[in-house]
């Protein structure tokens, strides 16, 4: 007998049929001896829903009673969810944030689990209950209730795992699990089977949408075994894990890519220290985002400043740093938006260093330049023209051996 | 400085510029110098699409759970009012049951406030704040979600009057007042300016819609006034308060009338004891209320028993008298849907005698025939065919004098 928690999305819930379909689901769990946490999203469509009243009510809402009006969203589904188990003869019993609790601290719409008592799902867990937990939201020290950002589920169901060191946490959506790359544009992309947390963070931050990157933060800091897989068939899934000495043999794991970016350059900048600080703090004054950075090596004493946001932040971005280009007595500010960033990522390329070398000759060999360079000790992405965007990944996938 | 408790039921909050428009009126009383707190119901319509939801995960939902979905309407409307008054610089905060704590009993769906604990209240309102309190809803001791059935948030707003001694209880409704009876059917109908919790007990019970019964039981024990208004001006409404010696000069004030009964007569039953609890025992056993009863004198050792039910529960109760008929050897069982009560109420009446009989010869004099009559203290009801029920009320309406 085993300890499981299952997580399921908005889409998986999204109507009382698909409800009744995942309670098939959760019984075959139950049934088969286990004990089972069951972690669950507002329906879909819902939380928008809530989300355009707010903005009818409020231009910015005040993130408390916000995150009063959206957390409706999840106490709905595990309310159905709980009564629909109850007819058919099981005990069910859900929880609300509050009534578990899941502890949070106190920044609403973007709050952080700081602690789950487990006292009150143990014992119902005991009684032979199935335990229904509302996910995406919490309750502070001084007894508001929280909401921890979009996606927050995933968080919700890692956490609970953790503190219930649960055997396993089972993360469904709508897809097979983690792929080498995107299937819709890369036919012969493969479903990983392991990966390490390292590599999906990685993954999740280049653009990968299959978890959230804090439930990867948590799923590591608490070594819990996290399996990604789908709602709509019974194949295994991929299973995001510790690292282990096989997946370092293994070069590149996944090709990302992330078409959100926009790029801005300044050109032709008097190349003295301070000059980066300068460029940036404005930006992050007006809690603008700047991906990568890069610097040129001066010559004739000028120098390049180029850096990414993205698009949705381009159009302030540009009025901030064309009002610094001013003061820095830098030449020009050019920007482009038909950009792509494509990232190869694998816990192989530590030991290897020629990944690098070889990922800049693939593309260079199908005409592809690159325009940036940016790596991490376990990803490399580059940026191009977003016309290449799918040939790269093709070629990438291609090159290190990724296809099945 | 005043304490005053205002409720606002679903139709005043049903969209998005309602509630901007009560946030008007709150504001109001608070620049006034008040101390403000405001029970709200469900956004109208939202209650009836979460029932219809849990209605097709299960034929009988269960009542835990049931709480939990219905729960969220007032969730939403706390937190959008809340939002709404602190985009336009008040401090407001929103409670929902279990943040208050309104304490209840364990009956789901039906649940009876047990306590208030005013201590999170008054600090908010200490610290300047327009409290919202979600109607409707509560915490029982285990910590489980209750609702208080429908028309709840009347009640949750007097509980809270009580429970903070607030000088009065304004329950704001889509009509002026209590009226001497409908305005639809009586265009002489007069709103009242003050009436005793007794005769609103009875006027609610009649068929009278203004008020739910059990807020005026409470407000009856704990001496809260309510005040009955219209949201939609500022006309004075109807004070619901303690009896005074005006009150019993008034013979009758108000008319009430219910068409939602059906009659149920069983003939020629040997009169014997125990006649009645045999009829009426296995309609109780299924949950079937029966309203008033009357028994005739015995003619020849037989007697008829007739009682009414609602129209809703004629079919089932027709089947169930039909068995026990048989049993006790009555002749036969008839029935009839085309009925309807007509009631006067009045404290004036315990100490005048004639009532009645005034009663009575009005009704004779309109050649309207009576089958059934039930009495109490301060209400005298009559059944009649129902095609007379609006002429009955046109014409006590005058006998009595209730024009304005």
């Amino acid at each position: 007998m085993a300890l499981v928690v299952q997580k399921y999305g908005g889409t998986s819930v999204g109507t009382a049929d698909r409800i009744k379909n995942v309670a098939k689901r959760i019984i075959k769990t139950y049934e088969a001896g286990n004990d089972v946490i069951v972690v669950v999203s507002a329906m879909s469509g819902e939380t928008n829903k809530l989300v355009a009243l707010a903005n009818e009510m409020s231009e910015i809402p005040d993130g408390r009673e916000y995150d009063v009006v959206v957390a409706t969203g999840e106490q709905v589904t595990i309310g159905l969810l709980a009564m629909h188990l109850k007819s058919l003869g099981y005990k069910a019993k859900s929880y609300q944030g509050w009534q578990v609790p899941i502890i949070t601290d106190s920044v609403a719409s973007k709050a952080r689990i700081e602690s789950i008592d487990d006292k009150n799902i143990r014992a119902a867990l005991k009684d032979g209950a199935i335990v229904i937990v509302a996910g995406f939201q919490g309750i502070d020290a001084a007894g508001n209730v929280t909401t921890l950002g979009r996606g927050g589920s995933d968080t919700s169901a890692v956490a609970i795992a953790a503190a219930l060191t649960a055997d396993v946490c089972e993360i469904y959506t709508d897809v097979d699990g983690v792929y080498t790359t995107d299937p819709n544009i890369c036919k012969e992309a493969r479903k990983v089977e392991k990966i390490s947390y390292d590599e999906m963070l990685e993954l999740a931050s280049l653009g990968a949408k299959v978890l959230q990157i804090r439930s990867v933060e948590f799923a590591k800091k608490y070594n819990v075994d996290v399996h990604v897989r789908s709602s709509l068939n019974e194949n295994t899934g991929t299973m995001v894990t510790r690292e282990d000495k096989e997946m370092e043999g293994i070069l590149v794991s996944g090709v990302a890519y992330d078409k959100n970016e926009a790029k801005i350059a300044v050109m032709g900048v008097p190349d003295k220290p301070g000059i980066a600080a300068k460029i940036l703090t404005p930006l992050s004054d007006a809690a603008i985002s700047v991906d990568m950075i890069v610097q040129n090596v001066s010559q004739a004493g000028l120098t390049d400043f180029t850096f990414t946001v993205t698009k949705a932040d381009l159009k302030q971005a540009l009025l901030i740093t064309n009002e610094v280009a001013k003061t820095i007595q830098a030449k020009e500010v050019l920007s482009d938006e038909n950009i792509s960033k494509v990232s190869i990522v694998g816990l192989g390329m530590r030991s290897h260093a020629g990944v690098a070398t070889q990922m800049f000759v693939a593309l260079a060999a199908n005409g592809i330049n690159i325009q940036m360079v940016s790596t991490s000790e376990i990803k490399i992405s580059v940026v191009v023209d977003e016309k290449y965007t799918e040939l790269a990944v093709r070629v990438l996938h291609d090159t290190f051996g990724l296809k099945g």
